[in-house]
């Protein structure tokens, strides 16, 4: 192996399936994507992913040796190589990706879900460098989770650990779309932290601009924005989103014990809105003997796609094995 | 080594300091106890200790060798072979007792706390033998708890993972002994139950031999026995304890996908009446991709002493690394 050998890392959404040829280093050297086409059956996407990447990697100046092929995907299982019922693609039941995969590249493939991927880039390129307790989680569309402890990523008895996302908050709280109620994604998401926009509006007499906006025009940026003009309602939003976060990641502190909480996705790029308060209320709920020792962090993954270089980490780790 | 070898399993309690000599196969050949006396200082009890283990070890028929010596107590800490502010000792700070112990024995210590130590010996002797992930919840005084992952007990960053008992149920709940309120060992310990019942008493209007019951004269053990006569409170006490405990248990699935749970101490003596709903209501609270593949079972470490033998096992586990 040289150093100029390359992984590839990809990851397909419900979109956009992207994919970078990444170095041990962590360097994209080069990025790209194709549509997903979630109708279409996967045997086609993948064909056709071979083909961008065949294309991309002729294109290079002096293409690299590919080692391996890392995936992160919706309910991918990285025991078996399958992503299994995804919730945004039409693909029928459970599909062998990384058998598919195998027919057209012979190469180590391996695949995991996306929480799970971003946890391994952060761990090898990112804001976890070093550490060997630590949990990834991705405030976005959903709340995913990826826990490693003692250096493993957390698997589980059938490869379908840490949905933190689906911690529950409060038994008889809000609906979920897993079918249960008061879920943490239901609160900590995207999605989430509009309703408690909405909660706040029917409980305040509080006058704001958000009173002019309807239920699905609010976005999660759109209440950033508004908070960072002092909006009352979307700081009480912010605010009340970081106390049931900080609550939960007391709780997730008192299974594995991690060195660092690191928060990542769409909603975690409000930044200090979020991240300084859910430290605040994470300390307050903590049991004594964790307190003040566990960090609250923005992901460390800075540059280009961080779920292509999450994915890429999932199997460089492997071929480290 | 010969099959007759032993380790020395040491369980450190408020009262008693239980030890036993324990076989790799799990036999206990010899077993014994000495007063903890919680209020003097740590070096006088190892020295006791050291003379009852020898005095026991001679008068076995031909004396094993010693391969090792493992310890369970309370706030001990794998990491540093430490036991840290100790709530029913009297010791003061942190005493190495690792250390203390190696003055006497050349032979390796390890101490970690007693539920991880439960943890070891139902996944060495016990009811999780062959498992790679799990988790045992003691349920006694307290509510302690042991997580295993990929074949590896979870310590953490600082050697104090798994404390289970203190995930928050309800932020503005019961008091707990921890300074915080709502933490689960306020609903699922032995004390816990009791609490629930009292609770219920106030809320109906039910008659039951327990209206005559002081708050504390009322035991875990006999409500139990409140409950197989049928009585109702103290049955809905059983049932909202199940409840409880079951909502935070599918929390713990979340985060680590174990393939079993052990319900473990006390109040898991309480058998049907506890482990049945128990299971009942995690099943009801549990994500849809956990759903009925996680096994809820009593503890398999039915002969002798569990603590000595979960002792046990933390060093037999050291010595075959």
């Amino acid at each position: 192996m040289t150093t100029s050998d390359v992984t590839i890392g990809i990851d397909i959404g419900g979109t956009n399936t992207a994919f970078g040829f990444v170095e041990r280093s962590g360097t994209c050297v080069a990025e790209s994507s194709i549509e997903t086409r979630a109708q279409d059956p996967p045997e086609q996407l993948i064909e056709r992913l071979h083909a961008g990447i065949m294309s991309a990697h002729r294109a290079l100046a002096s293409p690299p040796a590919i080692r391996g092929i890392g995936l992160g995907a919706p309910n991918a299982n990285y025991y078996r190589g399958t992503v299994e019922y995804p919730p945004n693609l039409k693909w029928k039941g459970i599909t062998d990706v990384v058998k598919l995969f195998k027919k057209y590249m012979d190469v180590p493939v391996a695949i995991t879900n996306d929480a799970n991927a971003a946890a391994l880039g952060e761990g090898m390129f990112g804001a976890a460098r070093g550490m060997k307790d630590y949990i990834v989680i991705t405030l976005g569309t959903g709340v995913g989770s990826g826990i490693v402890a003692g250096g493993q990523l957390v698997y589980g008895a059938d490869g379908f650990e840490g949905e933190l996302g689906h911690t529950i908050v409060d038994p008889d709280g809000r609906e979920c779309g897993c079918g249960r109620r008061g879920c943490l994604e239901t609160y900590a998401s995207a999605g989430g932290i509009c309703r408690t926009a909405f909660e706040i509006l029917a409980e305040s007499r509080e006058e704001s601009p958000l009173r002019h906006v309807a239920f699905d025009e609010l976005t999660a940026k759109k209440l950033a924005d508004a908070a960072l003009k002092g909006d009352p309602i979307a700081r009480a939003a912010f605010d009340r989103t970081a106390r049931i976060l900080g609550l939960k990641l007391a709780d997730a502190v008192a299974h594995t014990s991690p060195e660092a909480i690191i928060l990542f996705g769409g909603l975690a790029h409000a930044g200090d809105l979020i991240i300084g308060p859910t430290k605040h209320y994470m300390e307050e709920y903590m049991l004594n003997i964790f307190k003040n020792k566990v960090k609250v962090l923005p992901s460390g993954l800075t540059e280009g796609n961080t779920a292509v270089l999450g994915a890429s980490a999932l199997i460089w780790k492997e071929l480290e094995r």
